[in-house]
């Protein structure tokens, strides 16, 4: 698969480059390691409970492109697809630091455990920060529900900083902020479709094969095999199925609300992630579930891959007051 | 190419339904056509030149993304790659007319030169309203300088509605509306690659034919034919070769300002984009033109086309009022 990169070994650094560079007044740089990004908002702000966020990269706008106001303070950004050493993690966190609390936010992937868990002790062995960690766990697909901690975390984690980033702006105490983004870790799940592979610039290998007419339900943001492969059905019967399998893992009941996110991997246009949206919200307007608030578009991708996610939380009045505040990032802004 | 679609003779028809459901509060469909949509915001404020957009669909989030507070007030939507025709046109044009003044904006292409000229005419014959229409014509591997009416409108179009709807937000005349996307129009610059195809939703057939490892210089938008074909040369390499004849058709100075696009066709990656800016930036800085302000992202695309285009706009003081000043539309927000 073609590319526009030089080096392949160096497009994650040549990325954050160009990234500092478009958005100087907005993001900055800091440590050793060229891996750890702060918005510039949160330098400034005392008394505010630290957001950190972090995993592989290929999934832009996450992680990255999630720091600025109202979203998170700190990212650490790793390989393609591959966890952040504990360094980045541990600069980013000493960076936006106020010493009213800070909490991480990372998917659940063996890497991202490992090494959030280590920059969390080193932070409260040499720096006296304590950490609270929200492992994301969203995708339905990954796991039965009585395995949920074996779960995935994909598009969803981009309604859990939302929350986390939120509360964090309106000044809550780092156990408020927890306590919201843990209930919001609670009600959120996703699941996701692969219609077409992805390469790594450093292979130029595609990352799974699916024949020319097959699509796989359930498939992992980076390639993880899914539930089952089978000939591509319509977007209705993709969606109905996606949506299915959510809410059979969740409890809504009529008059509930939700907000929506209808997520493409790369590859996949906004016309058939609109189509799928028109699907999601005939399928909830039937049970009496009300969208609070929509998203459509690229939010976490799998650098081109083709296929999309659908991910559904459930929203109370101070999830929507979270959900619904302003933020500023340099990848996406909401008024 | 898999595609998530039902019929496909209503993709438009049913992303169109999507995007009035994902947005209601922001959005609302006008007319009988179907394919006219307003910004809510625009319908209530009185005094309000009216900006009104369109063109094929196929190029989400332009144009149907593009209305909202600070951006465009009416669009037309188009089937896939393909003109509206007046319909739709006349009836966003109606539904935000303040009688202070209309402003169309399209891209030279034969199809909207003929359709939103005669919404222009029937606007004025049947309705009263006077339209001033701005042609973009920003590739510049179009057609030469010596021919500039023949160029097409690609991703420069953002900019020109940016400045437009800036203008009108703020309470300019409809005179200064005018003078300003004029202004605008006539000092943007945009020059794109291709690396692979898209392909209709109708057909499953390749827009067009690319080798393995072969990408076409000044591919337009929607396929059509570019400057040269050869091998797929480093991000650098191609970033110099488009900033070098983007620079080599307009004039610009040490110490001049510039707001910078570098967008995505579709399947091109976050990763790819910033990389190419990375290159712009250290080109530019070079030169002595500063950044004022920086876009990087599917802005424009082709569908699922692999490639990019880079836009430069020369800006002085109220341009750079224009495109600083915030925007609120359901595919693009800047606060």
């Amino acid at each position: 698969m073609k590319k526009l990169v030089n080096d392949p070994d160096y497009v994650v650094d040549e990325m954050i480059e160009g990234y500092v560079k478009a958005f100087p007044q907005q993001i900055a740089r800091v440590g050793k390691s060229g891996r750890a990004l702060v918005s510039q908002a949160a330098l400034d702000k005392e008394g505010k409970v630290g957001v950190v966020i972090g995993g592989g990269s290929g999934h832009e706008p996450a992680f990255m492109g999630y720091i600025g106001e109202g979203m998170a303070d700190g990212v650490a950004v790793g390989n393609i697809f591959a966890s952040p050493p504990p360094q980045p993690i541990l600069e980013a966190t000493e960076a936006v630091n106020k010493d009213v609390g800070m909490i991480y936010i990372y998917g659940n992937y063996a890497g991202d455990i490992m090494n959030f868990g280590m920059a969390s002790d080193l932070a409260d062995l040499e720096h006296d920060i304590h950490v609270h960690s929200i492992v994301v766990r969203d995708d339905v697909a990954s796991a039965p529900a009585s395995e949920k901690h074996k779960r995935r975390g994909i598009a969803g984690e981009f309604f859990i900083t939302k929350v986390a980033g939120a509360a964090s702006a309106k000044g809550d105490s780092v156990e408020e902020v927890v306590r919201k983004t843990t209930k919001a870790n609670e009600w959120v799940r996703s699941m996701g479709v692969g219609l077409s592979p992805c390469s790594l610039p450093q292979t130029g290998q595609p990352s799974f094969h699916l024949e020319d007419n097959e699509m796989e339900i359930g498939l992992g943001h980076h390639g993880e095999p899914g539930i089952e492969k089978g000939p591509l059905a319509t977007a209705d019967e993709v969606t109905d199925r996606l949506v299915n399998d959510i809410l059979a893992d969740v409890e809504l009941k009529n008059n509930d609300e939700v907000a929506v996110l209808v997520n493409g991997l790369g590859s996949t246009t906004h016309m058939e992630l609109y189509i799928m949206f028109r699907r999601v919200e005939q399928r909830l307007s039937e049970i009496g579930i009300h969208i609070f608030k929509s998203y459509v578009g690229n939010y976490s991708t799998s650098l081109e891959m083709g296929g999309s996610s659908i991910t559904i939380m459930k929203v109370d009045d101070e999830l929507k007051e979270c959900i619904q505040a302003p933020a500023d990032c340099p990848m996406y802004a909401q008024v």
